[in-house]
């Protein structure tokens, strides 16, 4: 039990700022304020973003038309793999086959499956920083070394690519893109993703493009799957239901070899994928009941309206532009950049406007313990003194939460003369 | 992508069965024979083994009652696991507690957590012969040494004590019981389970309890988990719904430390097992939905009846008695041990008997051809020229494969001359 017991988790800081609020209580025991989460990208929380009726219909036929009881292939029900395969495939100048689809639990399990499938002695993938942790735990358990490579905040979180060309040597396996950006709420253009890819061909290595939060783009630049290089550099596609029809507690997600050159239809790697598969225990329960009523089959009657998700999108756009111009009245907080999609932004910490803050970890324990509002420590992704501040949340809740963030600025502020007394 | 490649799987084996039977079809094209697959544990596809309509209803209301589309802890609600720690304390003569309980994705992700959390390097695992396969597929893939021992037909198939004794070394970390037994059918005595315990504390090694058949015990001897012993020695349990509440598909399983004495309550080995949950991706979507209607909590409402498990039961012990009487029609194929569990038997071939058989695999995939009935050759299980016959069918459907087996053992019989030539 030697592996991945040193690495920060979200989930870990989050529940321990959220420890830290629960003992704000009033005299009679009571939490003094209602407890504002920007720290977790889950929407569910907020009412302004609900799946639809539709698709929890379709589930539950499903499940109550008693045919989705037995085993099912553990990489996923055919009829699931092809449903995906064609909705991925719309946005690809080729087609992709249910054979190029592996279902996961979520995205999360299909990161664990390209650093598995990756892993060999001696092997490093090379990771974005600031990032997703779950990429560090899964290579420390897996026994893959990780290198990070930097994302841009003046170039709009673009990747430094000649940082990524001097990473790489002999045993670099891959390159990691996450596109919409978590953390950094960026969108890639088509010309930087294929400066990406053609990097990448260059080394002689794989692209793993985590695209969880794939067409959430709100901003000018659409939303291009990595997928679209895949005849410049194998790519392998991760992505999931969780965030676009807002469901992350069903845990269905997906590991596509994108690929049109077939590097991946070697049948002894075909054949290791499968046997994965085999002990990962089968993809979550849902992904045996119908999936086409998603919008990923044009045939089916009870398609996911379009309208849902441009709802979704205005929603995350009003409430990312809220955010940024509550961060400009706010001096201690800095964000170059205004968020076009994801459902998280990175603002920079200016601790030498505050008195007594020592860090960015410092900060998000200091604001949950005064004002219970939680923010995510930007160590907690590889940036230090910066915080990650989620969006998916509505109007009103994200209003509230700065103006308390405004008030904690404020009480730690440190006075003019303090400030020229430093200098 | 070095290991994992070369293991039999039970599906793989399965799936080129079925495959070499679809060749058969008459000259318009249609099956002449009606499949019967007496090769995998899936009781789903016989309607005598069907979940109850309370547990889907409970289920269908949680998904539409839009509480549980969020994000869960990785390790399972504290409610599920709540559950299932009331559930096995009823069997035990201490308490469980939740966070005893950590929920995967069937039994199968339950063997995959144990074998990845034990393995290091040089570390080595006793498994069973015959057994499961993805003990030795999984422990290929988290770099852990395979030993067997074996299960002793003569003796009930129970396990070769002293076979355990002499394969231990100081790297060995532990010993895998699965009972009642898989694919064995014998289920073990409260005496025979406690020499185990004692056996394994001798050698300074936890007990692997493979309990996904629990309770489906309908012989004379009882079913008591081995975790009745966990304060002689530190026990892994592992378990799922999937053959008691006949919902294999969906994929609800639990790893817990039957373990009173505590030794896995140090607070490093909690985080380890913590942080490997969340690269897992989360448990099965519907371990997030009511898991208590189950039967598992007293204070629901909506719990299983008795009477579901009973006819169950009583299905199993019928179908297996069908078999039983059956194999003795037939002079090629031996049993031994009427069944007392699970839903499985091992019978001995007897080569000896027939003209043209090679062996087990060989006996397979002509019966498969020649007849439309789907055996798994005990070679997929660890020993060669045995055959597993699973019985969780219904009776028509077992008479009809054994009237085939007759007819294929007569075709292929040696006649008295031969076989006196052969001597």
């Amino acid at each position: 039990m030697e592996n991945g017991g040193s690495t920060i988790t979200i989930k870990g800081i989050l529940s321990l700022l959220m420890e830290s609020i629960s003992e704000l209580e009033d005299e009679e025991g009571r939490c003094v304020k209602r407890v504002i989460s920007l720290g977790m990208g889950d929407p569910t929380l907020y009412s302004c973003f609900r799946t639809t009726q539709v698709s929890l219909q379709a589930v539950s036929d499903s499940l109550l038309s008693n045919k989705f009881h037995g085993y099912a292939p553990t990489v996923g029900l055919p009829q699931t793999r092809r449903a995906i395969a064609e909705y991925l495939s719309r946005d690809l100048p080729y087609k992709l086959s249910q054979d190029d689809v592996f279902i996961t639990s979520g995205c999360t399990q299909a990161i664990d499956v390209a650093l598995a499938m990756l892993a060999r002695p001696r092997a490093n993938i090379l990771l974005p920083r600031p990032g997703f942790p779950i990429y560090e735990l899964c290579a420390k358990f897996r026994n893959l070394e990780v290198r990070y490579f930097d994302l841009l905040p003046e170039n709009g979180w673009e990747i430094d690519l000649d940082a990524v060309e001097s990473l790489a040597d002999e045993n670099t396996v891959a390159l990691v893109v996450i596109n919409p950006g978590n953390p950094c709420g960026n969108v890639y253009s088509y010309l930087h993703l294929m400066k990406i890819a053609e990097t990448a061909k260059k080394l002689g290595i794989l692209v793993i493009a985590d695209e969880v939060y794939g067409h959430l783009a709100f901003g000018s630049k659409p939303f291009v799957p990595m997928g679209v290089f895949g005849s410049i550099v194998p790519v392998l596609t991760l992505g999931s239901l969780s965030k676009r029809w807002i469901v992350p507690g069903w845990r269905l997600g997906w590991f596509v070899t994108t690929d049109p050159s077939g590097s991946f239809k070697d049948p002894k790697i075909i054949e290791r994928f499968k046997k994965y598969f085999d002990i990962l225990g089968g993809p979550a329960t849902l992904s045996r009941f119908r999936i086409n009523f998603y919008g990923f089959s044009s045939k089916d009657t009870n398609i996911t309206d379009e309208s849902f998700f441009k709802k979704t999108l205005n929603s995350l756009k009003n409430s990312s532009d809220i955010c940024y111009d509550w961060i400009n009245e706010i001096p201690c907080i800095d964000s170059s950049h205004r968020p076009e999609g994801s459902m998280a932004m990175m603002v920079k910490l200016n601790l030498s406007l505050l008195e007594d803050i020592s860090d960015d970890i410092d900060f998000c324990f200091k604001l949950a313990r005064e004002e219970s509002v939680i923010l995510l420590p930007g160590t907690a992704v590889g940036l230090k003194n910066w915080l990650r501040i989620t969006f998916a949340a509505d109007a009103s809740s994200i209003e509230e939460a700065f103006k308390r963030i405004k008030c904690f600025y404020l009480r730690h502020a440190k006075t003019q003369s303090q400030t020229i007394v430093d200098l």
